[in-house]
């Protein structure tokens, strides 16, 4: 992402800064320069062995994250990634190939390198493919996780398309009626450009609640609500996040679906949406599935499977036109009569840019846990720790 | 559909008989044969001078419904097609084309003509492109309701593809943080094959619950619970569903999208996923959207968008590992830890399967007033009434 790319004035959207998730307590965090913390990401992966070209990839997708308010795939996970490299799963020179390329479609392994080198190759191809056909699917396996899904798709909308990306994750939520961890979290992203940005951004588990949503929680010390979370025994977990996330762990309790535990709220929904997320990217890719897929952090390469799917606006319908019926419909949806107790009506996308623009502005807040943690890492790879702090 | 087409003993699954939706009180309702009950829809759109292949494919469609047991979408809505059609706004003689065919896409525009028409044959035609270019991806304007999702992903299904199916509808979704109607109940559909019957079929509405079924429980004086109605003022509506239901048509109330009315428990995700298939169906289609799409008994044609996908199984992998693999993953989910209060751990599509056989053995359940009705098109259209009664 070039961290310019989208640099309007926050004021487009009324704001003078706003941040899609705040630093509580701020006294326990520290604002850092973006493009420092990026450079120093990048220097971290170069000295692990990791080609300089793909260490700016990996480098951009983390700190995108953190920029857009998604901390829990930011910078936060550079350890996993580190810990996944040393243990060998991470194939650093990876022979990335299309195992199939077929008209509109192709499959590519990833060869258990970085997905976000293998999901960045694919989303390429589908635009190239989009670009030919009017659409292109491509799907990945043995890849691994590849950070947030949000990302991909806005390189498609770069190029003036609709971009789809979904992958599977490690097994965390529970099969409607049953209470054991079985899919992954399996996000859906869509996005679609607009006149001006931010564009459409829609990025979302399956899942009430990502997991890096409790693990913050956890963080913060705040409660867990009731329902989001499904003990082995069939009780809802809620209350303290950290316990709760220790039950995750042990596998003792899994989180739900969109939609809860039961029916009567459309649990199934969330859950077989999920289902549809890995029948894609896991059973029709040749990657893994279901309780499968593994975690970075574990003996054997993930084998997580993705899809990415580029649509050509400009095929089926004039660019222009395309742009002015989604600016009459967001102006619609902007103009609804709002809930008593809702601050604003969003579109989906507009909450990250807000926060990628105020980031810029005022950095990236980083716990200080989360900076010792970078430090450390810097030592034992033996280079220099010189992320750039901004004063307030 | 062919209606034996899957017609495996219920044995498969464990079940005598099961129904997903029972008829109750079962005193009012008398069971009728599938086939003459088809016919009989046939001869009612045969008469309103529809031609007979066309509505052959309509009264499929809609005892499909029936038989799956989605009654909202089944007979029920045959008034509903009635009226469009002496309203003129159903067109009898369209001339659909496809305004734009570009590789694995097009555009058809259904000239206002039935949705179930224009449907299967966007389907057909994404099946045509997936076979030559792996995936392809209709979309459709300027129709009408359609029916049943899950009717035109079997259609895929029949050809060993995975099918994709969405559509907008008249406004009935309060947006995530608004109150008023403004997005279509906007279902997704998928469906994937299996070594034998039934196959995966997902076919969800993006709101908690779709509006048939609000109608149903004010038809069985069943109370409507907390979470799925909205206000206009906000107040979350709960209790009497005839209530309920005459304050969402008079545009005082709205249905919540999946994850309810607070982003807490994923409402933005429902809404989010009910937007996007608008942003497909409708934006980049060139058919309405959001609360410009119209109902079938309005004074204009409903300009309905459709989004149609199908994607052939065997340019990706060999079609029997895919079915093993997908074997392997029913299995899996079928012996997971099962929840305290269920019944079962379904796969999707399983229910409206063992719906459809058990009423190709005993019937399908038509209500008393239900029957009235149809009895009175007989008498208008000047067309013998002979649905065939099945004796307990």
């Amino acid at each position: 992402m070039k961290l310019n790319s989208h640099s309007k004035d926050l004021e487009t959207l009324g704001f003078n800064i706003y941040e899609k998730e705040m630093p509580i307590p701020s006294n326990e965090y520290v604002r850092v320069d973006a493009s420092s913390l990026k450079d120093f990401v990048k220097r971290v992966f170069i000295a692990l062995g990791v080609s300089s070209g793909d260490a700016e990839i990996v480098a951009d997708v983390l700190v995108a994250a953190d920029l857009m308010g998604i901390s829990s795939h930011g910078v936060q996970r550079l350890e996993r990634y580190v810990g996944g490299v040393k243990r060998g799963v991470i194939n650093l020179k990876p022979n990335m190939r299309f195992d199939v390329d077929f008209g509109a479609i192709a499959i590519l392994n990833a060869d258990n390198g970085f997905g976000q080198i293998a999901a960045l190759k694919a989303i390429e191809y589908a635009i190239d493919k989009a670009n030919r056909f009017g659409i292109g699917m491509v799907l990945v396996k043995h890849s691994h996780h590849f950070g947030i899904a949000g990302y991909y798709v806005l390189k498609a909308v770069e190029r003036n398309m609709i971009g789809i990306c979904m992958t599977n994750s490690e097994p965390l939520i529970a099969y409607i009626n049953s209470v054991e961890r079985y899919l992954g979290t399996n996000p859906i992203a869509f996005a679609a450009p607009r006149k001006t940005p931010p564009p459409i951004l829609f990025d979302a588990a399956m899942s009430i609640v990502p997991i890096g949503k409790i693990e913050i929680y956890g963080k913060i010390g705040r409660d867990i609500p009731m329902g989001w979370v499904i003990g082995v025994d069939g009780s809802l977990l809620h209350g303290d996040a950290k316990k709760i996330l220790s039950s995750i762990r042990r596998k003792e309790a899994a989180i739900l679906p969109i939609g809860g535990y039961l029916e009567d709220y459309g649990g199934h929904k969330g859950s077989g949406l999920a289902l549809i997320v890995d029948i894609l990217s896991g059973i029709l890719s040749g990657a893994a599935w279901g309780h499968h897929v593994l975690h970075t952090l574990s003996d054997k390469p993930a084998n997580v499977g993705h899809t990415l799917i580029a649509i050509d606006i400009s095929k089926f319908i004039d660019l222009e036109e395309f742009l002015n019926r989604v600016e009459a419909m967001v102006k619609e949806i902007k103009s609804l009569r709002k809930a008593p107790w809702a601050d604003n009506i969003w579109i989906p996308g507009e909450k990250a840019w807000l926060t990628m623009q105020t980031r810029l502005k005022i950095g990236i807040p980083i716990h200080q846990n989360l900076l010792n943690s970078l430090k450390s890492i810097a030592q034992q790879l033996n280079i220099e720790f010189d992320i750039e702090k901004i004063k307030k």
